[in-house]
């Protein structure tokens, strides 16, 4: 009898009808011979709906009260999830994230999990029920409740799935999988059938939406299959899985060079003009950044002329003010002559494990882009993904010719 | 330095305004230089909202989901508290029932508490924190949540007071305090000092619905004095206490006969006529009713003439058609020739302490009710109150004499 985690968000259970039709689906599960846990995240709007209440007693909410404040959405969800499978007739039992034995640090807000004892889950579905388990939440070291942060809920499922030594853990969604590009902006994308960890990776970090990486590193640190699907059809969606267990199912695979075209749209570039080649210098410039928060993406050092060099950056765009306020900071201590940004750019990408193997990818990238007279700013490369910033009004153009040089449409 | 806890219920916690209004009450204790602890129910409608939707799933919920369910109002109005607290610059810190160490049995949606162990109080308290707990909750012996039912918020802060040998618990409500009679019906009621447990514990079971028999018991079985006072208003309400502390604060309270008059509208009568008179027959009868869940309130046993006689009661009318139901079953075997029933039917009492030491109340009583040509139908009387039950149509003019008779509005 296989154990199977399922993982539904807050659109799928925003309502009693979509609630019932989630519990049919788990039903389903359980009547195909698993046994089933069930992560949930809090109905449709209530998480907004409860800061909107905070917003009115305080501009300033201390993370641990709103910690308590919001695992109450998931404890709703839970409880009429459970009420709707016992009324069709099946056993089932709401557990919240401290009752599932979800332990968690004391960063409220975006705690991380520190370990899962499931003694109750374990126990429960030894008695026949079908487990509910709110996502999101956890207990600290002081029986406190923390949350954890966005993708909380898919990380609360994974992590699940590895401590109950689960056979696969299968996340809910409003898309069908993981596609080879953005249907939205390539209409012949295709869904991919299997995808390994470390891809998934890397187009997590270049734009793709469908999952957080901290769930995906948890997947792959202990070896759980992520099957990511559609929350409105029975269709299979995409594995994701190790590269051996792809290369078992499919030794062809390594004739794929790449898998994925991702983009960014939401980048902006910073340039710190003339700053002086003296060692500490990006320590303290990058250490500035850090203080406030901001992730750097993108890193590019010129070659230094004379004793001065630029240093061009990456960011979120909606770090750009915060970044722009704390570079002026230290503008004057860096020496630099200017800090100039472009808040028009996007990342594009190609992630393939079969890079590795296949040498020439980048040229052929750049040829292509080249070919459709785009022009390329920055380029970054790892081991798997290369990525080039581009003009923001060239993604679509972009994506559509890398899609097709790379065979991605077939 | 006195330890108060202070008790609000959901309509003094229904939106933000309200919330910060509690707050700055809550504060205010504190800086008469109290500890303060604040027990808090679920926000206004949001038990009702929640109710609503577990119906949207099923028409059969589970207690034990349901309570998982219930439990977040209670959890949303602490987090949004202890914010409203911190706004104003003060340290407050929310807890859970479970949190707060409240332990219950397992009769889900109707708990009892059965022990406290306010440890994470206690601390939080030294740390100078305001401690603001969710009521009407517990932990019970598997770690499951359960709600303690009516009265239940009230029960929490009660039994807590109790457990912090906490000087004195106040009960914020809508009302100002405990009167000799309900207001809207006489205008001269008059608010009472001080009231004591026994008193009390008889005007919650003859109709006066300031607070629950159950939160009262425990106030008396664990000395905690109650102040039942005004959300709205500064003014002192009423404090239930022991005797002995009412006499020594006021000595010639001994000359006040009957406290307070009340009266039940919701009664509704059944005779059962000639039942056989043989052993068992009684029991027999209140078994089935037991069976159904009715609380029977009076009772009379006709003089039997021959072998038969007639068995009368009151209950609550909402339980009628149960109790027909559950009666008719059982009527042939007690041989009863007949059951029959009177909704219209209303029970007035005069309660006091002081009726042990002054007799001839009841006769007073009864002068009263037949000088106003009400006729008297049931009679039922304890040590220190007196119940007739009388047409519902009746009451007002009831009232209005026994409060003047006994003095009360002086």
């Amino acid at each position: 009898m296989a154990l199977v985690v399922m993982k539904f968000g807050g659109s799928s259970v925003a309502d009693a009808e979509k609630i019932k039709r989630v519990a049919g689906r788990v039903i389903s599960k359980q009547k195909e011979g698993n046994k089933v846990v069930v992560v949930v995240s809090a109905p449709g709007d209530m998480t907004d709906d409860l800061i909107t209440m905070a917003e009115g007693v305080t501009d300033a909410p201390q993370d641990r009260e709103m910690d308590m404040l919001l695992a109450t959405g998931e404890q709703v969800s839970i409880a009429l999830l459970a009420m709707a499978i016992s009324h069709m007739g099946k056993k089932a039992i709401s557990l919240t994230g401290p009752q599932a034995g979800i332990h968690a640090d004391s960063t409220h807000t975006k705690a991380r999990i520190t370990k899962i004892v499931p003694t109750k889950v374990k126990n429960e579905l030894k008695r026949g029920n079908i487990v509910i388990v709110a996502g999101f939440q956890g207990l600290n070291p002081i029986a406190d409740i923390t949350t954890l942060g966005r993708g909380g809920s898919d990380l609360t499922a994974v992590a699940l799935a590895a401590a109950l030594k689960a056979d696969t853990c299968e996340i809910y969604t409003d898309v069908e999988g993981v596609y080879t590009t953005d249907p939205r902006v390539v209409s012949d994308a295709r869904k991919i059938e299997m995808i390994s960890y470390d891809e998934m990776l890397e187009m997590a970090g270049s734009g793709a939406q469908v999952m957080q990486a901290r769930s995906i590193e948890v997947g792959k640190k202990y070896s759980v299959d992520i099957h990511v699907r559609s929350t409105f059809s029975p269709k299979e969606g995409t594995i994701i899985t190790s590269e051996e267990k792809i290369h078992a199912r499919r030794p062809k695979m390594e004739d794929v060079v790449v898998s994925a075209v991702t983009f960014d749209r939401n980048q902006a570039k910073l340039s710190i003009i003339d700053v002086a080649d003296k060692p500490g210098t990006a320590a303290r410039l990058f250490k500035e950044l850090a203080k406030v928060g901001i992730n750097v993406d993108m890193i590019i050092q010129s070659a230094p002329q004379d004793k001065a060099n630029d240093i061009s950056i990456t960011i979120n765009k909606a770090d750009l003010k915060k970044a722009l306020h704390a570079l002026n900071k230290v503008k004057h201590e860096l020496k630099a002559s200017d800090i100039i940004y472009d808040d028009n750019v996007a990342k594009v990408s190609v992630v393939g494990v079969g890079m590795r193997s296949h040498p020439g990818v980048a040229a052929r990238m750049f040829g292509v882009l080249s070919d459709e007279s785009i022009n390329i700013d920055m380029i970054s490369t790892s081991e798997i993904i290369i990525s080039c910033t581009i003009k923001n009004s060239e993604v679509n153009k972009a994506v559509a010719a890398l899609h097709k040089e790379f065979g991605l449409n077939k």
